[in-house]
């Protein structure tokens, strides 16, 4: 215990022993070890600028940079050794820095207190982790347009409470969560603006210790948990687009439904019932919403009613953000790999279309006569109960009995009956004709290639 | 029965009874009420489309217009008088529309269904709703301001772990939650940009109903959707940051602080305990942030694998939205009345400075001398440490008390023991020093006034 | 604002005036006002302890309950007029019957404080609550074993992962929910238990006040937060066991699944499209674990961190409570109306079928013959293989083909290929077999008799 | 890949490969290795089962028991190896036992899913968990009664709303926490109860398969969950308790209020600040509330709106039953660590008593004199007034002073500036009288041995 006790940058004071539980409890090096490189980074930055305020001369300037590629380089390899006494990442460099280069090594934290050092870790990670989420939705969002753009032609009906409403094109539906996730890119970038700005404006990470700016740092310890807050609901709301993109596409793959058919990469068997196979991946996907979002809740209730700058509480952030980000990327890529590959059964899809669906249609033929259209809404409603009683289609009504309803029914009514021609009619910017859903993939192929380069 | 019935939009089609609970249950006119006005709004920027497509005549849309005059005066005199049959607020403008102008009402929905309505209203009373607490935020942040301009002189302890750490300015107290506030109100704008902006880039509400953007509309429900879950978070965020404020200030307005006391107008007594004066105030700021986040979280949950597009289930938004923004709208009108006028007890903050708040001060002054800072830390540690074993103040410890620490203490040591020359150390921006908290000011000063032009 | 002033409980002492936002904001009369009957009856039996204390005359205790009396009438008859200052019931009652009868009407509250008041009437509320709560899932559980009676012998797919997997009893997915609810049953008495229960064991509600158990009382104040905590978690996996339920249902009446159909008193049509019928009922019952749990978690959030006894905080706990009792109390209607009339659409239920899901039986006939199950599993799923390369059904496969993959595979396999048979293998308690069933619902009768005389 | 292809239990029919991230996503070793006592258990029990059904042979049985031993030996001595295609513990389990006896290895499964056995060890290792839990409360319980014993003489003040309230003893401060804990340990007894229980009052794991009540065990998967999700929300509640005992003990320990100091084994320095000792323990406490109910939330989220029986993402349930689990599991011990070693500081807590805390009972003595509470209520705030406007304490008031409020003022006011006798006023169960503390303490003595032989 008396070396571990040396080795605690608050050793100078205390006489009593800790408790084990309370140490395994109040460390946090198991899953910190992750800000290693940004951990060294920070301090590489650090370190210079206490050169420049005169703090360490030139020669300890260099032996720090030096001992700390030294450190990076152990890491890198997979050979850095985590000792008993290394409670956090920040403890654990200093540590290995002091081996290296010995006394200099205590100058590095001048003015820096391991808060202070923590909000600047977080916050070069979650910058480079926005980076890598950014670009895997992006993959995510460029596949389902490419899909989008190979399959215009296949019609599929348009579901709303679960039942069949208008026919759709299938590369609406695509479509239709290649937007919703375009705009969680946009909500990324919202977050990664505030990531790259220090607060008031400041792009300093530290300057003079005597004039030293840590009452800066200190803000940058309440923003960088608000961010990490924002990040872990952003994961949320992403993952809560993709639970519903899953709940359809596992709607879909039901036999009832039997529009699309995974690949074997990404369905498993039972254990119990060899004939089935189940759609795994995309449970998965849907499960994640909740993880993430317990995340959120659990970091958000944390944090109420704290008083303010830091409590011990802050430090349940990290595992937060850690397992949100390990879990969106996860979903992001799996999702990507179930659109790129899964089958779509155009034959089912268009089968499931049926002449009931066109009622609107019908409503809107009588608009088209003059009709108020809540007059034509019931009586495309009344045809409707009509086909339903006589057991027969709604486009197999004669016009007779269309007259019964309206006598501005007509022969050229069976006009009405061609999805193609309804899905046509959509011709607005986001609409289901051909020139509206090509208009959007162009849209979205300009806008990722905008993305990307960004 | 039969006339509720009647009433009802597909009143052509069904032929039995509804359950009358599910009918109260079903029914949003309760809370939905108060879109009258954006409801009619938008009802009159549509028929002016309609009338541009043909759908509707000239004098048909000046009917509808005059029509939808006479509810809205209806509504502003609180003469409107809601009738069984009208489940939500859309059905009951149009049912009232109709009794002032008969059948052209009935073209006013023509291409529009009940839910293309409701997102629509939602974004426009979001929109409204986000410009109104902007403004509250912004007033709470400038009552900060020029409180901290006023009292830059009152010195009192800064705190971590809510332990005494260092002095600070009072105002600098004030100034971390404005620039908490300040965030909050920089994300309000983003939200507000996608409120305003309709998907994919089109400002039109509707097109030709024959080339209707049908499908942009139902987009349109996705999205306001998930903004409505952003601004749900929104304000989850923004009162945990007004938790946090309030709890520090309950804690100063202990009898054990007694740092500041609350006005007689924001707090209350005890029915049973006469010499009790509580900061209710406070409680109820600092309770809100459990409540937003409760209409956050469970709409997330009612989301969370859904289908696409519209269900039942997405009517949940509204009051959930509604009581987010009165809540918000509450608490950043009280935290600004207690602001405004809490009493400071300067005595008592200056009074709880001490000389062991200066020890950080006391490692710096062995820095200067060239000591490695953890091994100035250290030694600073130990004087503390001798400081209480003698039970003095540790600005008492002799030159000679010190020197058995390290050699490099002198007789000016004794320049440590300033608490206004130690805040006036950090000079940096956002530091304690006189020049840094003025300068904040004056940013917040013109960002305010940068913010409330726009 | 001088005779509300003076109306206030701690009016002695104060000299400044409210914020009316804050006063606003304070008040609860807006909302506790349902608890008249209970603030009403605990005062009755309070005021009769302290007639027994010696602390308020026989005749002032028949003055009092003659009061009490009165406002009880004014409350049940609708006349009770609330008055600008009666901030909540609990003043709202006194400032009445102080009116009623004067002076006496303020010793009532001898050694009484309003939390205390508060926190009798929520257990007395809440004890109705969960009695009422209880019969209305007692009616649910029964309507589902009754009709689970009824329709023993439909046979209809047995799903995991939403994929067919073997034969069951529709009746046996009934059971499955009433099973889940009539555990929440069992939580809810858990709950109830402890409401009824005084903390430690003591019945009183009060004693002499000069020997007053106020600190049982305050203890009761925090016991009773937590009741309403496990209620509002209790609301919330009931109505997440709804959900569930909710969507099963829904997905039967797809139309792809056409397994059940709703009855128009529980579907609603739609404005836009006349053919459509949504489950409307079942959406709304879906969502509403959202919104229970919302409750749920804002209360716990707002609790999470608060000083031990009374803080103002504790005020968000009457809403949430309300809500989470008036929203499970309609769900739990709403269910057991649909349930009760939904057409169940057997040849498509028993369509649904298909020799596939025999598979696990094919692997069991040969489990018969002596190949341990892994292995046998393995030759069941090649056999799916083959059929499904062949495009056949697998009970078409001949027995050369089921050769190929064992040699143990005889004519009598064609045995294997009967649904009926196949649901009467599971005769083990909660089987599918129609004796393991009929156990079932005689189980469930049983027990739902016991419940209710409870 | 083709040999962990050959591994997977739906070997047979797959012919694709998987996604590794799927695979990885999908795999659930990494944390569900430590049910592999409970697994190795519970086949145990199976193969008992299985082989009185006649469906493996007494000497396979003995195999598969003597290979489960094998198994068992190797995880005790931490010498298993998980291999690449070991995707969860029990395919490990099965894959291991395969290697030491072979080809009867394959009948263990014979007619239970993994689903099944997944369901069966969660039950197995909640119970344990649950056991285990109960006995660290009670440990904290027990500390808390014997403190409360030994310290009955210290007196303190009560706060409501953070504000000095009522003298009340320093015991009774602490047995209102280990009330509240005793009802937890109540709850925890409660899901204990329905984890003991096998659904429908069956106590076998498993029948003869062809009699098989897999059904059973299906629901027993539904009912695992709702105890899981129990579970997590005990562990919410339990630390929401201790977040709140926490936050007290935090104030307590602020320079300000210097009630309690903690030992050095729980508290820890600042690594900047070399006078700073801060309450990380009870910080830490504070913050878990967050995380176990961020675990609750989230799988509940989760459970939301699922299909029922097996849906993948039920696979969310371990790790948040684990880290709930490991979470309450310190929290408890340190909560007994922070308890059994703090130190009291009685010259502060009984400084912190003023005359005006006894202001209630200024107001009970003109009670006794026969004025009604309400009235003698306001006099006594008319007196606080009167010196506070003074500046003097209340007890320093003259009769004459106090006379000018009420003529019932009299010489024997005096006694009412007592504190020890104003505690021993509240003499009714759970009051502050040394009695009724002592008739607290002999009662959870009681308790505590009564739970404990349980």
């Amino acid at each position: 215990m008396a070396s571990s006790e040396g080795n605690k940058l608050w050793g100078g004071r205390f006489v009593g022993n800790a408790d084990p539980i309370l140490e395994k409890f109040n460390a946090s090096i198991s899953y910190d070890q992750r800000l290693w490189e940004v951990d060294i980074k920070g301090s590489k930055a650090y370190v210079k600028a206490l050169q420049k305020a005169g703090l360490v001369t030139q020669n300890e300037m260099e032996q720090i940079l030096t001992g700390l590629d030294k450190v990076f380089d152990e890491w890198s390899k997979g050979e850095f050794k985590i000792k008993p006494g290394d409670e956090d990442i920040h403890t654990a460099n200093e540590r290995r820095l002091k081996e290296f280069i010995g006394d200099p090594a205590g100058k590095l934290h001048t003015g820096r207190s391991r808060n202070d050092q923590v909000a600047t870790d977080a916050r070069l990670w979650l910058r480079d982790a926005i980076t890598t989420l950014k670009e895997l939705a992006l993959q995510l969002i460029s596949t389902m347009v490419e899909r989008a753009a190979v399959e215009i032609e296949i019609l599929c009906p348009g579901y709303t409470h679960m039942q069949r409403a208008q026919p759709i094109r299938w590369s609406h539906w695509i479509l239709s969560h290649a937007a919703a996730l375009s705009r969680d890119v946009e909500r990324l970038e919202d977050i990664r603006k505030r990531v790259n700005v220090m607060p008031l404006g400041s792009g300093a990470i530290a300057g003079n210790p005597f004039n030293i700016d840590r009452e800066l740092l200190r803000q940058a310890q309440i923003s960088i948990n608000m961010m990490e807050t924002e990040f872990l609901f952003w994961g949320s709301m992403c993952l809560t687009h993709l639970s519903k993109m899953a709940e359809d596409l596992i709607l879909y793959s039901t036999k009832e439904f039997s529009f699309i058919t995974l690949t074997d990469a990404y369905s498993t068997g039972s254990s119990l019932m060899p004939q089935k196979k189940n759609a795994d991946s995309l449970e998965l996907i849907r499960s994640k919403a909740g993880r993430v979002f317990g995340r959120c809740a659990g970091f958000l209730m944390t944090l109420k009613g704290l008083p303010s700058t830091y409590n011990k509480d802050l430090q349940e952030d990290k595992e937060a953000m850690f397992d949100t980000y390990d879990t969106v990327h996860a979903v992001l890529q799996v999702a990507t790999g179930v659109i790129s590959t899964l089958k779509v059964n155009q034959p089912a899809m268009e089968g499931a279309l049926s002449p009931d669906m066109l009622a609107t249609d019908l409503a809107y033929y009588l608009v088209r006569k003059g009709m108020p259209f809540r007059e034509a809404h019931s009586c495309a409603g009344k045809a409707v109960y009509i086909a339903e009683s006589k057991n027969i289609h709604l486009s197999k009504l004669t016009v007779e009995d269309l007259q019964t309803v309206s006598p501005l029914f007509d022969k050229d009514v069976s006009s009405v009956w061609d999805y193609t021609k309804s899905v046509e009619q959509y011709s607005a910017p986001g609409g289901t004709a051909r020139s509206s859903v090509t208009a959007q993939i162009e849209h979205f192929r300009t806008w990722l290639q905008h993305c990307s380069v960004d």
